[in-house]
């Protein structure tokens, strides 16, 4: 690779010190001139019919605007595909679980609008409602939605090869059934939203979110406006975790509103709200069947899984699809086969999770191990021996082009002193190995990738305007380093316009793990594209070829003469003269397979590339509290390459945060008949820095042919792998073998009494 | 010309909903959090040495946040050029005219700004000043700058062929001396400026601005920050007319104060100060040489002219070149001569005016009008025998590829009846004809022309990212006219981000005429290029050749099938589809000399091309009052092709108020050693809409070959050629020749009287 300047460097990023200083503006810090509060109300039934909604006295509270119900709203529904189309922004009819929006209130002042939801009548008549999969599933169950039978909103069916063949010719087969509990995706920022409309009917919204087209389509279809008349601007944001992608009827009500009014309208969820109304990661009962031969080789798997969808379909097929993908990227699968099934049920609506499929993933992995055991081997060795290697095809046909997986496990390993420690670990400690792998880019909503255009100021600075966004991973800072190294310019010289939808073109947006690729891609070539351009006019003033010019540190030279360079500056001023002023563009979209759909048609290239991540963890396990300390944890990706170490390093840690210590040890939702018990930071545990414990960061670089600099995504495989590395050490450690996720405390305690009774 | 189904047509204004509401927000409404008061302290002396400034007790005054003086600048100086920079936006040691900037407060509300103003204490030494511009250049005048002998701040010197052959060649020669005072551009909106900066020293700032790049160059150069960190944005603007392009002190030290504090700061000028410390039109003093043949055929002119200045140069030489610019665009004049003088007095600053040169103008116009008479010929037979024409270069040789002014005279002098009028109008009835020409866009401190970007939404609509700025006159309306056109789409598909700095790349700014030209013309280009990259898709789709293609309707179809077209959102989203997304770029600079100068070569093309323009003027003189009654006014202009005939014609309109009614009967400044006695509404004499006459505009289009469509500047030539009209007719009606500008009743009265007295 060449010299690279910036790239590849632990630089800080270039928004931590307006985050830091607490000036950084919030959707909920915005106060604009005769803004409007927004509350809304919520149903208080998993499952009821709306008889009436009286608002008559609501409508008299001094300071009341405006309010709007169903009725308001034609019934506009939502979904992120035509097929899913199933949930009313606002209910007219039906509401499907505890904390369905019924109305909501536009008032002067927080005081009228609570005394306005107080005094909204709503009559209801209270149907039968179903709270977990199998029982949705039921013959006799009710059901939420006309034209899905036994409330199964998604199914995705898959089979390659000759699965019951492979079973058949198995030297040992294994069968599991493994299940996780729902998940808060807990960002520190709940939802708000402010949204502003001008006479004209022009709506700004700025609001958290995971892809600023994607949300602007999605409000354009609901509000019935054109995409020149809604626009989400950028804002600073508190975390998304995939839970930020589709629309939210918050965010409908809240741009309605202004719409209505031609006001501004501000709507800050409760952290009550936020856990209840936004989305939850899913639960999932999944059964594992798994043949192996003489050597622990996979010959064939099984699958089966119920995920519980809640009330709507939100990314469900998407949802139904990814365990498995990120499963058969992993693993050497000879024959496959996989029926996944999304169920409503009347509890809040699940989309998308940094860590998706607990039970799948640590079931997978435990079961690996147990048969390892069982054949007398090393889990390492086994996991070894069905890795993923570069070269190859997933069963369903993605062509895997980097894949530095193998090495990923030996690193963690030997880091970790695996071959010191497995099996050979003092009493009540215990070693695990998870290892996965995640995609950079689907095809989804938003088309044509990323778009970036760049213009220069006449004194050499460059101005970035790209519609990808940052919610706090460090894409801001991954775009400006790309177009400042491009460029041979210092970061402080880069300007970066992003995540409005008025002025940068099209992105997919930051899930599915694409930003770099697509975005840092699309940066890439505008800036190339500019480079070219002031390389034409340098060229003609040095006398030089343009093929031997290069730009760094702020000048433009022939190879070798950096002393007879132009400064840049210089010759953006010259193209001015010369009347060519530089502009840049570029546009890129990973190649994938178009034809390709998540339930009908399964098969073909799925992303143009996959990281790989391989996670031990050590732990020690208080027999009599339960408690889980973790000693160390050793986390290595293959990102394809570090274009900014410290940034993949803090996206490992978060990983390891999410996947591991919070998503295996402490995160489930608890509930009663549909209402969620532990909403908020109280009783729901998400770690703080002062549970983590040390982790080691092993970057593995394999420079993907596509990836900027060789660079995919960083992290996600690591959450993934975390989840299953601490399930495997926690049963390493206590000898039970734990299937319900995540293993808290008090499943420990109870099993090593069971245990003990036993 | 194609088919065209938006441009030339009559369509409202996009901006037009917004001002009339009072929606658009102007930079005096915006209130921002934590938002600080400027007020500025000015010199009350016309020419006084700052001896010291104590600032202790106005500090001590509770809510003044900071104080700013010229020991804070490190007396920074500003010049439009580098030889003419010579005023220090805060000045240390010296100040220049009544109204100087000698302080700034800033606090939190204007009770406390103005308490400090107040505390603060100036010891001045006063210094004997100088008032016009002969006395300052009168031997023992005291002197303004260092390094400017008799005060002289420009001497533009111009001499085409042998001037003094051509008169002693000539039948008749005619010498006469005209004067003009100075006027205000009284925009219905006095500055106003708010600025902000975050903690990390970015700065965005507000105000009306005729060139936003430039602004920000000159406040980026003035505050010694990269222009990344200052950011001119786009805000609703009450007028502009030539006096809001170079730099003022109240941007300074709005935007000084905003950095210094990191807050937010704003700085609203009353009218008193709007027309003090911003720009004035310059006063002057012209004497007219002129050498005619038997026919009246001009053989030589030699000109002479002092401007009054003021204290600092701004965009002096400039303005003391642009009235013989003017001049030689509109006549054939084989031998001509012109020694310009700006002048350095103790009075306001002095910039370019959209009526600039009454007295050079009116005077040239009159005096033929004399030598027509003289010679027994009608003066419009005398113009007409002058009138440059295309393919003609002007004497300082630029190429005049388009020219209507001939069709301009005839049109206008048929319409007004001239042939029925001229010497047979009623006693105190006259009539009167001028003629002129303006250039569009000549080279300034931006460089490069304009540039523009498009981008498209997943529904089709478009957006336009310029950085040309509406000052009022109709630029927004005409960049979306334009880019709607070419792509075939209606004007609410089209949506316009410009005149925002960081944003928008460089665009020279609307002044010398060249927003449409230049402007228009990039944006133009730049959907030329995404309509390109549109048909390339709809071609194999259509399976058309591409050359074969149109866009209208919202259609993209082959001639003469629309039914068989597809729409052009459609288009957008095949591109996105095939990972093709439609990216428009264009720029456009006009061709202009790059080696002129405008004091040191004053040779080459000046401007592409130019504009012309005739008006005709009927009036009736009330002889008791003075009252100048004007009948009707008939104005004809070459605008090229008039892309909005209604906004073409509220040009004219504007011209005639601001040039005729205002500029040649009543507006004036009056003065007291150096105090401006007139400075509001109620003393100075703006034309209201009920002062109007009757206006009959006539549309000449001589379809420029390089305009958009043709087009070139609109009205600018009116304004000229107003005044000149409404001087020769006032003088047509009384028989007697003004040549002190404006007319005013009190003249008018004062010369009756004495005519009666001879």
């Amino acid at each position: 690779m060449k010299n690279l300047s910036l790239i590849g460097k632990r630089l800080p990023r270039v928004d931590s010190w307006a985050k830091v200083t607490g000036e950084a503006l919030y959707a909920a810090d915005l106060k604009l001139p005769r803004m409007l509060t927004c509350k809304v109300l919520r149903s208080p039934h998993p499952h009821a019919r709306i008889l009436k909604i009286d608002l008559d006295r609501a409508r008299r509270v001094p300071g009341v605007v405006d309010i709007v119900t169903g009725r308001d709203t034609a019934g506009v529904k939502w979904g992120v595909f035509a097929y899913t189309r199933d949930q009313e922004l606002l209910p007219t009819e039906r509401v499907r679980y505890v904390g369905d929006e019924v109305a909501a209130v536009a008032a002067e002042n927080e005081e009228a609008a609570l005394e306005a939801l107080e005094l909204i009548q709503v009559d209801y008549e209270v149907l039968p409602a179903v709270f977990d999969p199998l029982s949705a599933m039921a013959e006799g169950a009710p059901l939420l939605h006309e034209g899905f039978e036994k409330n199964i909103n998604v199914h995705v069916p898959i089979h390659v090869g000759d699965v019951d063949r492979g079973l058949a010719e198995s030297h040992l087969v294994r069968e599991d059934t493994f299940t996780s509990q729902e998940e808060s995706y807990f960002m520190s920022e709940p939802l708000a939203v402010a949204a502003n409309c001008d006479s004209a009917g022009n709506v700004e919204a700025w609001f958290p979110n995971a892809a600023p087209h994607q949300k602007a389509k999605a409000l354009s279809n609901a509000l019935g406006i054109p995409l020149n008349k809604i626009h989400v601007r950028k804002i600073a944001q508190g975390g998304a975790f995939g839970g930020r992608s589709d629309v939210f009827p918050g965010e409908f009500i809240t741009a309605l509103l202004a719409l209505r009014n031609r006001r501004p309208v501000k709507l800050v969820y409760t952290r009550e709200e936020n856990s209840i109304a936004t989305r939850q990661g899913h639960s999932m009962i999944v059964t594992i069947k798994t043949g192996v031969d003489l050597e622990g080789r996979v010959l064939a798997r099984d699958v089966t899984a119920y995920m519980d969808g809640g009330a709507y379909s939100s990314t469900g097929p998407i949802a139904t699809s990814v365990p498995f993908l990120c499963h058969e990227q992993t693993y050497k699968l000879p024959n496959v086969r996989y029926n996944g099934f999304r169920v409503y049920t009347n509890k809040p609506v699940r989309g998308m999770i940094r860590v998706h499929g607990r039970a799948w993933a640590a079931g997978v992995d435990t079961q690996l191990d147990r048969i390892a055991e069982e054949l007398g081997k090393d889990p390492l060795e086994v996991r070894l021996l069905n890795a993923r290697e570069p070269g190859e095809y997933t069963p369903t046909k993605s062509f895997v082009q980097s894949c530095g997986l193998k090495e990923c496990i030996r690193k963690a390993a030997e880091k970790a002193g695996w071959k010191d420690k497995y099996g050979k670990l003092p009493k009540w400690r215990g070693i695990g190995l998870g290892t996965n792998s995640v995609q950079t880019g689907f095809p989804l909503g938003i088309r044509g990738g990323s778009q970036a255009f760049i213009k220069f100021n006449e004194d050499g600075g460059a101005t970035v305007i790209s519609g990808a966004v940052d919610n706090g991973q460090g894409n801001d800072m991954m775009l400006v380093t790309v177009a400042a190294e491009e460029l041979g310019l210092p970061l402080t010289s880069i300007e970066l316009i992003s995540a409005d939808t008025q002025v940068t073109a099209n992105d997919p947006g930051a899930y599915s793990m694409v930003t770099t690729f697509a975005a840092g891609n699309a940066v890439k070539l505008a800036a190339e594209d500019a480079r070219r351009q002031l390389f034409e006019v340098a060229a003609e003033a040095l006398e030089a070829n343009i093929d031997d010019l290069v730009a760094q540190g702020g000048l433009i030279f022939v190879k070798g003469s950096p002393d007879l360079g132009l400064p840049l500056p210089k010759v953006v001023r010259m193209a001015l003269l010369q009347q060519r002023p530089i502009m840049g563009r570029g546009h890129f979209a990973p190649k994938v397979d178009h034809s390709r759909e998540w339930v009908k048609k399964p098969e073909g290239q799925l992303s143009e590339t996959f990281s790989f991540g391989a996670t031990v963890a050590e732990v020690e396990v208080d027999p009599e509290t339960g408690r889980v300390k973790v000693l160390k944890v050793v986390a290595a990706q293959d990102c394809g390459f570090a274009l900014n170490p410290m940034i993949v390093e803090g996206q490992f840690e978060g990983s390891v945060a999410m996947g591991g210590q919070g998503g295996m040890l402490t995160e489930a939702h608890r509930w009663f008949e549909g209402h969620l018990l532990n909403p908020t930071q109280l009783e729901y545990k998400v770690p703080l820095a002062c549970d983590m414990p040390p982790i080691e960061s092993i970057i593995v670089e394999t420079l993907d042919p596509t990836g900027p600099y060789g660079a995919k995504e960083a992290g996600m495989s690591i959450a993934m792998s975390a989840a299953q590395a601490y399930a495997a050490a926690v049963i390493n450690a206590t000898g039970i073998w734990f299937k319900d996720f995540p293993i808290t405390p008090e499943k420990i305690v109870r099993a090593l009494a069971e245990r003990e009774e036993r």
